[in-house]
């Protein structure tokens, strides 16, 4: 009886952890396209076809329910493109792969609208709160692995000593966000060409080796 | 009798355009920081004090609403940057000076949220309709400026024939728009160096004339 009552209290928290994943997935594609304020719970009730009552139950408040569709959308954004470029060697191997599985994930259109944190930047940067606080937080974050990784391949000598590690990385960063816009908005594919070139332009006036550099540019990308 | 009559109805006339600058101008500065699905006829009245049935008389709906709101975004983007260009020699010259316009404007937040047509591009791209299109609209014919004057250097001999004019256009108007997401979301106000060195850096590979271009050079720049 124990057995059967303690496997049957596993399926329903299994039950309700496939739920809860499932309202976060439609979550993330919702205010990738239609931004985070336009996440009710009235409009996931909706789509998903389950009651409001049953959705209060996993999330208590639209505050709490944005702060999980935030967290979703990193963890989606860390196993896409941070964890396929962990077996890179630190440095400029890891710089480039990093750029380049943000660059596809971009062009990918993995979620309905585009680069989700991109979408929700724009929306939240003048809406101070714990929702903001979030965004600025892991965006942050990830223009420092950019940044660590231009810092390393300095410290490996492989980039020139000169280089302005904050300023390279306003810039790269800059190019992915500029080719998912330029994408977005007036579907120039394009755009994700313009990006890689772009990174490799900048990084070929600064790496040490330039023969060394030609072996890792991305050769099998089409430009 | 007939002059006093069409005296109080250009009195009218002109009662009413005050009104409607008076409705646009907030229009602009709530949707730059709440975006123009924020936009509602209920939260105007309230933040302008004024009746729903006013507020009806001078915008149908709300799509019209946003329509004249991106309107007048435009109208005053253009007074700011574009027009205090217009004396400059086409080429390099209008090139940079537009581009200076444009960062100062940027980091001088002139609305509320920043740049009104980095907010709107992010929250309408995935929303098919007339709003859309018309921003989609004014943001390309920007770039296009960018452009013609990028090919005017190319035409007049000042960078190299090599150019490719949309992926240069392309860096550069990625630059601004990068500078005024570090700066909203980050609150880096070096960013705006950044872009400005930026540009600088791209030109200084691509003109002819490196003398001439030492003298055309933000000087009186903090960077």
């Amino acid at each position: 009886m124990i057995a059967n009552s303690s496997n049957s209290t596993s399926k329903v928290i299994k039950k309700g952890l496939q739920t809860r994943n499932q309202i976060l997935n439609k979550s993330v594609d919702i205010a990738s396209a239609e931004g985070l304020e336009g996440l009710t719970i009235g409009r996931l009730s909706k789509d998903l076809k389950m009651s409001k009552s049953g959705l209060f139950a996993h999330f208590g408040s639209k505050e709490d329910l944005q702060i999980e569709t935030v967290r979703r959308a990193r963890d989606v954004f860390i196993e896409s493109i941070v964890t396929p470029a962990n077996g890179e060697k630190p440095g400029l191997r890891k710089l480039l792969a990093l750029l380049d599985n943000w660059i596809e994930y971009v062009s990918k259109s993995v979620f309905r609208g585009g680069c989700f944190f991109f979408a929700v930047s724009a929306e939240m940067d003048d809406r101070p709160g714990r929702v903001r606080d979030l965004i600025a937080h892991l965006t942050l974050s990830w223009l420092k692995v950019i940044e660590e990784q231009i810092a390393k391949a300095v410290e490996l000598g492989e980039i020139s000593p000169q280089t302005d590690v904050e300023f390279i990385a306003f810039r790269f960063h800059g190019y992915v966000q500029e080719a998912n816009w330029y994408y977005r908005l007036h579907g120039r594919e394009v755009a994700f060409e313009y990006a890689r070139k772009s990174v490799l332009n900048d990084l070929e006036l600064c790496v040490t080796n330039k023969e060394d550099f030609e072996e890792l540019r991305w050769t099998d990308k089409n430009y």
